[in-house]
């Protein structure tokens, strides 16, 4: 059978254009957005690193655009200087994805924040792409509407589009694939298009949107979003339950989705996750594994809901099962899974956390889970487990210094052989942080050579000079 | 600003390829497919033409593919004699899509029947291109599962998934988008991919798996198809109400869908189409403009849905709300729906139905479906409208004479107006019948210049030499 190589982007792209011309575009760019363009080292630095433990790496020069026509203009002019560009939203990544690895300009969206309409009859909203979450829900709250979709971090929605983020409520509502509408997208030569109409579904052509959504800025730029819009539940409670393993846990998990109950949310913590979030919020629920559960719905379904479920915790040994019913009770409640990640630093003043993202078909995550807990069984750094696991997504936050090599080390093979193992049970090795500059390498593996050959072929399409975010997503070659 | 248009496919997609390179393919097949490539009249004949309107073009050959590998035998021989390929399921689609418009081969998928693996603990199933949808669903009858997306043909879902089809279950479950988890697509030059792992969500990598999904055939041939599944709800119950005129029903549709009340199942009928279903079916309903209803839950929720559907119905005039409880009532009550396409051809024999498929945000229905049937007062064929009106789409069923010029004419033109009525109130020309050859011109207008560019540069990506299915989706250059 004959093989035709799809061919790769223009290897340009791992060049880092000279001073002069990142000085001659600057100049460029400056005559159209002023002093929205700017080389300082203060905003460099911030515009080069995100949240995670990745190393930054801080662009040549950073640009606020207001407008989708600004974007194009940017876009247009750093194609023909052959500089990269790098989008950046709210900076709350953790694959590295703001990284200038090839220097270049970042782009910041983050002014662009404009609610540019709520349709309420409906059930859509359009924002710019600097619009956070929570910023739009809190335009919402007029509506009897919210929009569900939340990964914890204040993220831009914009770049939760672009790495495909998802969070607690996407056992119930989906994740940003099944939530966005439409985009509107910068193509890396200033065009702009809108991918598609505002209708609840179409099979009318190829699927643009989807082409865009966790493409991470190396196809495009975003810089409109369409949503669906979902009313607020007319009953909400959340309940805590303690159980006497991970195990334990886990079953009562997969048997609450296997039961086919629909819980908005389903949130599981360890017994060293809770320990943390304990010693930083006074909350005095047992430090074992524990699940976090949301149910929406009416007043009868979510009393069903949980009824059923808290049978499901007992039979798996669940006990001091406690209840949340009105608002500031939910808000305490949940405070201690939304606060995980600064308890977590708070533990080693310095340290940061390196995050792992393994999603497996719910039936092997009990398997998955209990392997990885294993192997991290004596490390030196503080290890904790917890997760999104109605969806079979799981993290392990390891609590490392990242000026220690050795630690550096150790969490890289430990997140490596937690990759084989979700591989080999069928999963992926980002459920929903994406794959940046942290987790290309895994790409061959996870999808094989002639899937991302294909990624290749749709990266060189749409970035044929390789200026779109150089280094991510993509391995090299 | 500078642009940069993308590349189109090789023009020699529209050269029909001479008999000499057919003849010498076909032998070449027949090493290794045997008689299970066919050049028989009869043969031919059936795989040219689908269920639509849409002239028939019998193709010059067809294969009877078993397995993965042999389709991907078939491509990559098809691609070194550069002579079209065009897949064929069950011939249910409506726009024309099984048409060889340039000759070639048809790839008959329907012997690849094989239900590959059922997950019942994962609530999914893999499944061989040409299982078709009632198969599957009857093989799952001990599981407790149900794969919902249900077009009413006996579609295989292979073909579903190429026409990104979905039908009476999508407002509650979503389309073929949503609940394909995986794809195996043979490639034009025969390589094979896996589009995605089995994880329920992920952010690795670009979205292979609806780059395909909606490509009807012409960016790859779909072997296998992983798919999401249900649990069968504890309770169903199915209603069926009457409404003074159009404009109450849709207005209640509407207000169900603002209301957030998860219905599996919201179908319009007018007059025309409930007339056309009395007269076949004998079933005792007043023709006047109907919606059929069917709610998914448990007992307490059905009967919650229930009731507040019922306040909205009253509230906007309806009557002679009937309820079918239980699994023959609900069978009878559906009857009325799922033999509207016959019950219309039966109206007027040697008649063909041509089936519009606008679809438009919600708060825009009203306007669009009466705008419509104003339309069509007094032509000179039957025309009645039905929808899947919780996703804001409906068919118009022209009943023409297709040896009819002047009948074909009217029904072109109705349609004509109704896609220019159905963009400028935010929606889509394909709604979920797919674009075929029926459709492509109106891609322009519906997606913009520059996105039907890049649709062409995918295209040309994924098949340079053009023999996936041409003349297909894509408008002519």
């Amino acid at each position: 059978m004959s093989v035709r190589p799809i061919l790769a982007p223009d290897p340009q792209v791992s060049l880092r254009p000279t001073s002069e011309a990142v000085a001659a575009l600057v100049e460029l760019l400056r005559g159209r957005l002023g002093d929205r363009v700017t080389t300082s080292v203060s905003d460099r630095h911030t515009h080069g690193h995100d949240e995670s433990w990745h190393p930054g790496h801080p662009p040549d020069a950073v640009c606020y655009a207001l407008s989708t026509d600004e974007v194009s203009f940017i876009l247009s002019a750093a194609r023909d200087a052959r500089v990269p560009v790098i989008p950046y939203g709210a900076g709350s990544s953790l694959e590295g994805h703001v990284a200038a690895l090839h220097g270049g300009i970042s782009v910041d969206l983050s002014r662009m924040d404009k609610i540019v309409k709520v349709r309420a009859e409906d059930l859509d909203v359009t924002v710019q792409a600097g619009v956070t979450r929570q910023q739009l829900n809190i335009a919402l709250r007029d509506t009897g509407l919210f929009f569900p979709v939340d990964p914890g971090a204040e993220a831009t929605l914009g770049g939760m589009a672009a790495t495909r983020a998802s969070g607690t409520n996407a056992v119930r509502y989906g994740t940003m694939r099944e939530n966005v509408i439409s985009l509107t997208v910068v193509l890396s030569d200033g065009r702009v298009v809108r991918t598609a109409s505002r209708a609840r579904k179409s099979s009318s052509g190829y699927d643009l949107t989807r082409l865009f959504i966790g493409s991470e800025g190396t196809l495009g730029i975003i810089t409109e979003v369409t949503l669906r819009l979902y009313g607020i539940p007319e009953a909400v409670s959340a309940a805590v339950c303690s159980f006497p393993d991970t195990e334990a846990a886990i079953r009562t998990a997969i048997e609450t989705i296997q039961c086919g109950v629909p819980v908005a949310r389903m949130e599981f913590l360890d017994d060293v996750a809770m320990r943390a979030v304990r010693d930083f919020t006074g909350m005095t629920h047992a430090c074992t594994p524990t699940l976090f559960f949301e149910f929406h719905g009416s007043d009868g379904g979510v009393a069903e809901q949980a009824e059923t479920v808290q049978a499901l915790a007992v039979g798996n040994g669940g006990s001091g099962w406690h209840w949340a019913k009105d608002a500031d009770e939910r808000a305490a409640l949940w405070r201690a899974r939304h606060e995980f990640h600064y308890a977590m630093l708070a533990q080693r003043p310095g340290a940061r956390i390196w995050g792992t993202d393994a999603c497996v078909p719910i039936s092997a995550l009990a398997e998955c889970i209990g392997e990885t807990r294993q192997d991290t069984q004596g490390v030196s750094f503080p290890a904790a487990a917890l997760g999104h696991v109605g969806d079979g997504n799981f993290h392990m936050s390891f609590l490392i210094d990242p000026e220690d090599p050795a630690e550096l080390a150790q969490a890289r093979e430990l997140n490596e052989r937690l990759i084989q193992r979700t591989l080999r049970l069928g999963g992926t090795c980002s459920g929903e942080h994406g794959i940046g500059m942290g987790k290309s390498k895994y790409l061959p593996a996870e999808h094989g050579v002639t899937a991302v050959d294909l990624m290749r072929g749709l990266k060189a399409l749409l970035d044929p000079e390789g200026i779109l975010n150089p280094g991510k997503v993509l391995p090299p070659l």
